[in-house]
């Protein structure tokens, strides 16, 4: 018997991360949608994640929280997928998941908010330096790779390329052409196109908040 | 013939928490001091991390940068140690180490400048929400427990305890009796001491910069 799979997103959401990823799984789950500021900051909800945030997976009795660890998370828990590489090969993937997780989010965060780590000192501090040096060292990896880790598709590219994805679509990240051709190759794929129609019939039939 | 394995640092910086855990691994390891706004930012290094920043390690020919990767990669590249879960059962060693690496650490970062995500808007766009959620949310989990994954010690707990006594010691996180109660009997650990012994012998003899 396998374990139930249940994942709470909302359309619009870093939720979205996760749904791909689940359909590069290719195994059953159900999806509970949860609803901001309502169902989201539910005691039910904020029980599984209390951080009242969206996404989140259960998976039999453990819950995973960050759209990142739950990448991580599913590949080794369905290694059947291919989504992760060996364990003695895991250098470029940790690295990528955690620059973009660690660095990237934050930087592309601070940056929408207008605020900026304009000091050597600071730059010196934040884990990202700054906004431009922390896409240029994305760029300056991605340059001619097709994939973060090695030569093959993973979990840490869901993930690289959802983030980039969404930095260029709202102009929060530099329009530089090492992610547009990065990006554009991994939208095409087949879980990705059954993701995105999903969070679509979602959104159009208005769910009401279940979880 | 194992692979080399070559450290970056500089004694004052999160390179403590991968040297701590290189003596958590006990293989052979040497290590590479790299100075402040010279040696870091010189070509050579760049080369290695384009960020300028420490720490990184190489090991054969891979390179590791982010503190969270490295402690991630040095637990599966030396299975021996015992310091990662099953992959079948790595839900909570994810969540929390990414937590750490993508909420804690930029929450904290924010914190230390006078920032604050301080509008509902922001606090539900940001990864971390707010400072008081990001803090609260871990506190709530380590209550009660020695270990973030499971009851065994991990690679998630020399990247968590590390980050939280860096905090503490700094004033830069809530000073919350789960925090202390988590992090004292982990620095107590061996393989801490001598890191902590190796990083005060650097310290002292005023190393010159060799990378
Ligand atoms: N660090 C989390 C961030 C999750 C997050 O901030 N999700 C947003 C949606 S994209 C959310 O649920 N906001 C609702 C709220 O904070 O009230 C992750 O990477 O998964
Ligand atoms: N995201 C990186 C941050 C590394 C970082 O910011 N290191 C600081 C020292 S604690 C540094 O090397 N700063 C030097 C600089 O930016 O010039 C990690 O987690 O490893």
């Amino acid at each position: 018997m396998s374990k139930e799979l249940i994942f709470y997103t909302t359309p619009q959401s870093r939720g979205a991360i996760v749904h791909w990823m689940l359909e590069e799984i290719g195994q059953p789950y159900s999806v509970r949608v949860v609803e901001y500021g309502t169902s989201m900051k539910a005691p039910e909800y904020l029980a599984v994640n209390p951080m009242g945030k969206v996404p989140a997976i259960q998976h039999g009795d453990v819950v995973v929280t960050e759209a990142a660890a739950i990448c991580a998370y599913l590949a080794d828990a369905f290694p059947e997928a291919g989504l992760a590489p060996a364990l003695d090969n895991r250098g470029e993937y940790y690295r990528w998941l955690f620059f973009a997780a660690a660095c990237g989010e934050p930087a592309m965060s601070d940056y929408a908010t207008g605020w900026k780590a304009d000091t050597a000192d600071l730059q010196r501090r934040f884990g990202y330096g700054s906004f431009e040096l922390t896409f240029d060292t994305l760029a300056g990896w991605l340059a001619g790779r097709s994939h973060v880790a090695g030569d093959r598709f993973s979990a840490a590219d869901v993930y690289v390329a959802s983030l980039l994805n969404f930095g260029l679509g709202f102009d929060l990240i530099p329009r530089k052409p090492e992610f547009e051709a990065y990006v554009a190759p991994l939208l095409e794929r087949a879980a990705k196109k059954r993701a995105d129609a999903i969070i679509q019939e979602l959104m159009t039939k208005d769910a009401p908040a279940t979880a």
